[in-house]
């Protein structure tokens, strides 16, 4: 059954319009009388019919509304340093497929690839379009948000005064993962700062101890790319409050 | 510090031939004098400096054995519905990364890819070493291995009797991953069984359970990916026991 992010929302009734609009009428050739899945980031799901298709609109019917339990209940958000080619990519994908509830690129000392202005602008709605996918694949009903290309004062900003913020950083030898996740608040967020593949210079770790209050954490002895830290902490976090697994 | 595997281990001393010495010789472009570190796949590392480098091997005097606890203890293997494109890659690279002690690439009935004979043995080749790069790039000591590809009977013989087996599977709606788990001997090896794109037969999970003794396990509500089930399935598992996170 295809999946759709509802543009407008009625009575009983939703409209698609732009991309998800040409999405159905072009490439899966839909018609009236098909049934589809509409969604619309707010935790409902509506199983729907087709009544009209017009040049900018599809008109579909709400048959039933249902609220799946899909989501995860703990809100943990990737904070991941920009990396060069696919990873983002990568990491965005599998991100929303696992759970996650939104990801900031962060403009890290050490990130290679640089992103300012209209790139950072366009690179950020492609990285959303990704997210809106994957949410569909997974059957999420809420999308996770990719946030503008920050740097670290940004990312401050960005997510809730009450966020618990940790960094997985390969010299932290003795804090394990584990400890902090047993110390945290579920029912606040919690935000997952990972570094680009060249990792994070010292200064920005003390930066985020010291304004974030983040906590270094070792995800195990073993050395783990950026991408692979990035899915990992993310599993491990979303499984260990039962999100996952 | 360049990581090698040893080819022959000596009393004060080891060898790098083939693959290993011509890596370093023409790639890295190391010289007698030069520090390096040898691993062989047994749990000890070794510090040593290049002594004599010849046509076909290069001679390494070791200065230093240790045995870092970088390997997990928990023996995690992935079997793997053979997938289309780079996946199998991908699985394999992370697999290692995270600390998987072995996959098997399996023909499920619903893998699409095609692997028979020549072509068989020469992709298994292939990703052993890409097996082998990733253990590198970890700092593991073991390099996991990359079984021959394989069908259900030789993915059963492969592994020793009291292997416990799980599988990942979406259908599965009761029985989460977590509790299985708990139930577990981690003295005794356990194998991730992850289908290809399309998901296994029913008559596979069937059969899986009844000469495997496996059990069907839900990785929780949404729906993954072949490749991140596998990678996400594996990270729950090392990090319940303790050897991620």
């Amino acid at each position: 059954m295809h999946r759709f992010k509802i543009t407008e929302l009625g009575e009983n009734v939703f409209w698609l319009r732009e991309t998800e609009r040409d999405h159905l009428v072009r490439v899966l050739r839909l018609a009236p009388g098909d049934d589809i899945i509409g969604f619309d980031n707010t935790g409902a799901e509506y199983y729907a019919t087709i009544i009209k298709i017009e040049d900018k609109s599809v008109t579909c019917r709400i048959l039933e509304e249902s609220h799946p339990e899909v989501e995860a209940e703990t809100n943990v958000y990737l904070i991941a340093g920009l990396s060069k080619g696919e990873k983002m990519e990568w990491v965005i994908q599998k991100g929303t497929e696992l759970g996650m509830s939104g990801l900031i690129p962060l403009r890290a000392k050490r990130s290679v690839m640089q992103l300012e202005g209209r790139k950072a602008i366009e690179r950020a709605e492609r990285w959303q379009k990704i997210a809106g996918e994957a949410a569909k694949q997974s059957h999420r009903v809420q999308e996770p948000q990719v946030f503008a290309v920050s740097d670290w004062a940004e990312v401050q900003r960005a997510l809730p005064q009450e966020t618990q913020w940790l960094i997985p950083y390969e010299e932290e030898k003795t804090r394990r993962m584990r400890t902090v996740l047993a110390s945290l608040d579920s029912s606040l967020p919690i935000a997952l700062i990972i570094g680009p593949e060249g990792g994070f210079d010292y200064s920005e770790i003390s930066w985020a101890q010291e304004h974030l209050g983040a906590k270094s954490v070792s995800l195990g002895s073993r050395i783990l790319r950026a991408e692979t830290a990035a899915i990992a902490a993310l599993t491990i976090t979303l499984a260990y409050y039962g999100d996952l697994g």
